[in-house]
């Protein structure tokens, strides 16, 4: 299987910069905190951050039953996934760029009404923030499924597509000497754990937030 | 000037997370990197990362002349910049949640055509990136500024969200003392930058660069 089967997946810019391997989706997913989903409405798009979680190869959103963009059984969307990696400097300002990966999938979210899918799918999206805490805290209890809408969004019509490495410019500037050019790398790092105010002092660190805390993501 | 003058900018849910300074809404925007556009292509969302730049209360995004995206003069769209700041662990999984800063901006973008506000724009896109990179490398050339197109968005109708703070949780998951509860911070930090391999040796760091490098974003 390679991803990008349809012609609005299929990038027609840069074809070099795309991937095709779902293994490099799903990572890049997995590494992922948050999404950006795009979808219409009243005929203007709209586009909201908000969390998901991946199980195989369906993406999974959710959200308060009480949320708009939720208020209905299927969904056309497109899920972004972005990571920043550096900014390159090039001579000319006009090859600047950034060293990135990102993921878009385009698709139609279900809304999940199976029990145990639907547990499958909160599961993912807690377990997709940070890996233990579905087995550390309260799991959710009827209420709280009961507020809560969950969709899944296969995976099948994605691109992934990634910058790396120095500037490209061109010839002649490179000559000339310009400017300096290189690549400012970025990192995004987790730093130590803030107990609530209110916890407990008995509390300990889990095992599963201090190998959190050393993770860089 | 307030943010949010129209329904569709107004939140639904969870109001408190709102803001209406436009000043938030500025640095939030000044303060990230890249943005995700959402637009509607024959009849279906797309999202797409893509950097941008901010002069007043105009938002510019660019790309090449042949991004099939940017082949229009009119583009309604819907732009998002959202900043992670951690990771919410609450005593129940359905508490669980993310401290953010995220904006969504919506309206039409218009193709900039007049020369000396597409100059602006540039310069604030690649301004935006690391300020004083305008000025240390080779400014656009004829050839440049015709492969490029530049868009201006409006930046009157949008909305400012965020969350802080320890996690929510109902009472009695508090008083069961279940879990730890707290929040695992996130941030983006600059490594130190790498010159490029064809670089000459006599090169030393630019001021703006050794600024950036220090400057936790």
């Amino acid at each position: 299987m390679t991803l990008s089967p349809t012609a609005r997946s299929t990038l027609g810019r840069k074809p070099d910069r795309a991937a095709t391997d779902p293994a490099e989706l799903y990572a890049l997913l997995d590494e992922g905190l948050v999404c950006h989903v795009g979808f219409v409405r009243d005929g203007a798009p709209v586009v909201l951050p908000t969390a998901y979680g991946r199980a195989g190869r369906t993406l999974f959103l959710h959200g308060s039953t009480g949320a708009g963009w939720l208020r209905t059984a299927e969904l056309p969307c497109s899920v972004a996934v972005t990571h920043l990696d550096g900014i390159v400097h090039a001579r000319a300002v006009m090859n600047f760029s950034m060293n990135y990966r990102s993921a878009v999938v385009h698709g139609t979210a279900h809304l999940v009404t199976d029990p145990d899918r639907k547990w499958e799918g909160l599961r993912a999206i807690v377990e997709h923030l940070t890996p233990g805490a579905w087995d550390h805290a309260r799991r959710p209890n009827r209420r709280e499924l009961a507020a809560t809408a969950l969709f899944a969004l296969d995976l099948t019509e994605a691109s992934v597509k990634r910058r790396s490495g120095p500037p490209s410019d061109d010839a002649p500037d490179v000559a000339a000497d310009l400017a300096w050019a290189g690549v400012v790398p970025l990192r995004t790092v987790r730093d130590a754990p803030q107990p609530a105010p209110d916890l407990p002092e008995h509390h300990t660190l889990p095992e599963h937030l201090g190998a959190a805390a050393d993770r860089p993501r």
